[in-house]
């Protein structure tokens, strides 16, 4: 049902320069080095039970765009906060997914989506009212077979590392359970400490104690904190870890005397904190985790710009991620000044930058990232990772910053069995946009394959330093 | 002199595809519920008295433009707003704009001209000095004939609706004048408060007495002033309006007690407001007026973004909306929060928001409206209703909000003969847009043929519950 | 080595077009009223010494790309304030660049210099590290001759005139000699006085002095200032002078009191001044400057949105404009109000505008320029100064300013050599752009040559006024 020119410009010269530059990439594995899998599901290795719970349950994509239609969470399954499933036939949901299913014409869901049941399941026809039984029943019969594990398809989609992300009281006992499994497969923890960076997080005071607990740090000061979130960095890295990822609403970043941000830290434990007192102390936070980094080397993301959980009503019933977080402006220049200032140019340090406010790819992250030693863009994210997002992302970048100060395509997605499906379409847009490039002279096959290259594997290959 | 394939993509096969998807939407009626077009108009049925009051005096594109190279405003025959009207001779003003024509290629307005010239009039040459008389004589002459008054020319645009602007102190005497004339055109008033809900507004006391006349509400305070709204609100429905049209310099709202908002109302009768205090009350009429739409039904319109009456001098001399109104960065995530928590979901609230800032395109406002059910995005609006201006909103929302979260093309003009031209160059960039998609195989054609009939037509129609 | 369709769009229609427009305006002469080459160059008249001196040591987008990749600056030969160079020896610099150069693929650079190489120096080559040596030398070799001599290349290039950049206390020696040369080409001083209107600026104290030295005003007060101004504006117009060019953090405009003025001014002199007195200051001499051209004719270019010198490590060893200056947010609406009211519509006054914030171009500068009749927008400019950066700025301006609101294409480099390269580069983009339009129907072929002419040449030569 694919059309294996999809994507490519219909003008037929530039169509088949796109098609020879995909043709070259399409096989290479695939990193995935800042994605939100469970590690659970590889650790146990049992069946997807359903196809709902597959697709539709854990991707907010999906019913965010179901939901704008009136369409309410509980006829599709996502259960509330405390435990309260309404609608648990998933025949019923799966029916009300297909009805539904011509909504995502066009829109990145809905392309994943078609690769997904194409490549994945073999499925040839659309999903729709009249075919929702029956696509239902092939998938959930598929997933019963041992080439539908979880560790097949990590196989199966040829992903030469997945990387999870994993608060820092966590024990990494799935990772270790994988490590001793003796399976294959590369899947790395990385350290994502928003939930005690940022003195606003809820269960800030829990994740503190549970931090400490699990250091077995007593946690009264900033300085016990420092050394606590030191000690889990060493134990992620010595589990195969290669990165820490943060979240912020904006890129703020200064560095406070060890006395203010004691004061901060003080503050908080005692239940009084301001949003000025999170914000500085966000701001010194992430100066720290780059001066952690320069020292062990652990490769640090920072995706900045959404306004979380906007709608409170959702919140409260069904919790965070469920696809209300939406985007603000950002700003890079200024804020990031300090953190590069301090760190942007030492040979240790790797920060990789994620925006959702495209304004900011000319004006101020190429101009950046073609400076600064340790930046690097991250590819077009959330929002923006689609096919018209993408374009804007190489358009943008590619001429201040160039090739080099990319990590290429990395995916950002919870939903593992997306993950191809996601890879193969940024290779298409990047062998297409490049085909542009040299069926206007601007740059030859040669130098073309080469950045294909580049943007599908090498760059990340390189950047995250994986043994071949 | 139209070429039919004009906005199309030159690639054949796109060419080819936009050709057939326009010829299906070509001929659909044409709805235009969120216009500014005179009701007196329609309701006196006089035919327009020259091109000049036709083409010229009415349309501000058109002389900012000229204005920007230095033409004055007097010699184009604007009048002052004491009634001082400098050039007389429309055959002069004609001359002078006809040698000035070239300066509207690749223009929005010389697109729409030029289809006016040639769709409604038959003219079939550039209008340029050599060409100025000839043409004006052709256009003066045909006004003359039945077929170009005001209500031959509303059936002939297949106009299935129209919504003009109205004060809330209007009587709607020509709407009224219309139902009884037996006329079979659908012209429906819409309220439009700004008048009395910015306290800075030009004449808002005066405005408050028109409005406490007109209800016979003695408005002394918050409270008798809302209850007036809710009276007009009842009037306007009762005369057939379907919708509230609501502009700020920017998104903000906010809930004010009822005691904070009677202080304002109160200092703002005693004529001493602060910038602020505009802004709260502003921020707390937008509140009270989602509350109103969701009691009675009253789809609200919300755009945002310009800076009005940039030019003190002009502004003196010749009035408002004579092409000084000045685009500024707009905020919708933050702006809108409170208003979407309260409403956003509500089953009867039906909210449209235009922008003049595209970077809050696929930053928000595509995020917003791919979430809350009540919110849907307008058209690109104003300077934006051009070709690249469309492109550029299609291209940056139609990935995350999907179609369905738009109201599809619905014109913005005072420009009465103009409304055919809109429509047509939006179905036809539409056409294009999906085309595109199309040959790229990212949508099916058959997804394509729907989403052009949704966007051309069927969208506003079930929007605005347009009875068949 | 260079495709003659390079460039042009792949769709054969549209490169026939763009192949024929392009023919038309390849061959007009350059104008170049905005740049910053060295006067001294045509002034002494002698031989660049290396190419590692003409293509690698003055431009910065050439070493901020390597230095992203971890070259040290010193490695490239670039200089330390005090004057230490690292690496003297070219070869090994050039060596250097050369097995880098892949890097600089699809980068405006790259496309400069690969112009440069081939149409000046007759490379039939890539440089990469197998052909560095022979390209070396065969660039080496040409420069000796007469024909590479700086005059010989400014008649080679068609230069029609030639602007610098010069502070207000230079005696403008090297204009002088050129003037007294006999030597027909036509290069014009400009007045920059960011060194004395902007309190912050390096060595303000000093540069005031210099002023007061080259005026003999005794300059202790602020109406002395501008006397001195007014005095150097005068004979830097005497010396041929017909623009002056400032920068500025922001486009804040606001007129002060005079003794308001002289306050700050007197803090100035005193060393005491706040981040807010130099935004004021500032703010009021561009209100100054723009009163002293309705005065004097000289045309005001207004250039903002840079934050200087991003990296203190860079600036402490190197100094300024060595890659390190980062965009910002920007904001005109607002910000040139009072400027544009006071002059706007002067019928002596000529602004124009540059901007490093796209997020502007459509809008707020589109609707500024296709209104006040004094405001004109120079092209993409800086980092946008690229083949996409070029594209955005036609689609987002064009439609709303018209192509009249433009200056067309006018370079800013340093870099004498690229000159040629740059425009035939923005005459390719814009012989592209406007055969899109025809080849779409919304324009015709014969407004297209009109439009393309102007964009290469009519509008700056009738903007700058040039004698023919």
């Amino acid at each position: 049902m694919l059309n294996p020119n999809r994507f490519f410009d219909p003008e037929p010269g530039v169509r088949q320069i796109a098609a020879e530059l995909y043709a070259a990439v399409k096989g290479l594995p695939l990193i995935s080095p800042h994605g939100h899998v469970d590690p659970r599901i590889l650790a146990e290795n049992t069946p997807f039970p359903d196809p709902v719970e597959m697709f539709i349950i854990p991707d907010h994509y999906i019913f965010r765009m179901l939901f704008s239609q009136g369409i309410s969470l509980n006829a599709l399954g996502i259960s509330h906060r405390d435990g309260v499933v309404y609608e648990t036939d998933y025949r019923k949901i799966w029916r009300l997914f297909a009805e539904n299913f011509w909504l995502f014409a066009g829109t990145p869901s809905g392309i994943w989506l078609e690769y997904e049941f194409s490549e994945l399941f073999g499925i040839d026809q659309k999903l729709n009212s009249n075919t929702a039984d029956k696509i239902y029943d092939q998938i959930r019969e598929k997933l019963t077979s041992p080439d539908y594990l979880p560790r097949s398809l990590f196989e199966r989609f040829n992903l030469e590392m997945l990387t999870t992300t994993d608060v820092p009281w966590d024990n990494l006992k799935y990772h270790r359970q994988l490590r001793e499994s003796g399976w294959k497969g590369n899947v790395n923890p990385c350290l994502r400490p928003d939930g005690v960076t940022n003195l606003y997080a809820a269960d800030w005071k829990k994740n503190i104690d549970s931090l400490a607990e699990i250091t077995g740090i007593w946690i009264n000061n900033y300085s016990q904190f420092i050394r606590a979130l030191e000690k889990q960095r060493e134990f992620f890295k010595s589990m195969g870890a290669i990165s820490t990822d943060h979240a912020a609403e904006e890129a703020y970043t200064s560095r406070l005397s060890e006395q203010e941000a004691d004061r901060l830290f003080q503050q908080a434990l005692q239940g009084k904190v301001t949003p000025d007192d999170a914000r500085q102390f966000t701001g010194q936070m992430l100066m720290e985790m780059a001066r952690m980094s320069c020292e062990d080397g652990l490769i640090m993301h920072l995706h900045v710009g959404a306004l979380r959980n906007h709608d409170p009503k959702l919140f409260t019933v069904y919790g965070p991620d469920k696809g209300a977080d939406i985007p603000i402006a950002s700003e890079f220049t200024r804020n990031l000044k300090p953190l590069l200032n301090a760190y942007g140019s030492h040979p240790n340090f790797k920060l990789v930058v994620f925006t959702l406010d495209e304004s900011t790819y000319s004006r101020e992250l190429a101009p950046l990232a073609g400076y600064y030693p340790a930046l690097r863009l991250g590819p077009a994210w959330w929002f923006h990772d689609s096919i018209q997002g993408m374009i804007r992302f190489r358009e943008r970048v590619l001429e201040t910053a160039g090739v080099v100060n990319l990590v290429g395509f990395i995916d950002d997605t919870r939903a593992f069995p997306s993950i191809p499906a996601r890879h193969d379409l940024a290779r298409r847009i990047d062998s297409n946009y490049l085909a542009g490039l040299v069926a206007r002279h601007i740059i030859t096959l040669e130098e073309a394959r080469s950045m294909n290259y580049a943007l599908a594997y090498g760059l990340s290959k390189k950047f995250y330093q994986l043994k071949v």
